[in-house]
């Protein structure tokens, strides 16, 4: 799976456990709704400012969200 | 101190301790050593696939470049 789709699916993921829908994140981070549906879906290189805005909205902290990349080579 | 100026010297001090130039980091991450220098200096946004590159290129995980953040609230 590459980069974007990892991320997207890591952010699906913590976003579910919060019970939160894509647009309630998207308020919360103050991000666009269809721009959180895109890194979902893996179509974004998503920046280190939104990075920290979305654990920010998802109470959790930045480099959480890239803790699925531990065991990249 | 903002997101990218303190991303910047978290990857700073990575670099040094590794005891890489930034021309050599630039080369291992296939990245340009202007754009290194720019992100050590706070001047970028860095994307995902970039962060995960320089990652790769200190030989940590792409989390452990965001852990400067883990204090923000």
């Amino acid at each position: 799976m590459d980069l974007q789709r990892k991320f997207g699916f890591q952010l699906k993921k913590k976003r579910l456990a919060m019970g939160l829908s894509q647009e309630a994140l998207a308020e919360r981070a103050c991000l666009h709704r269809t721009y959180v549906g895109s890194v979902e879906r893996g179509e974004r290189n998503i920046s280190l400012n939104n990075i920290v805005q979305l654990a920010k909205a998802l109470q959790c902290k930045p480099s959480e969200l890239l803790e699925c990349f531990n065991d990249i080579e």
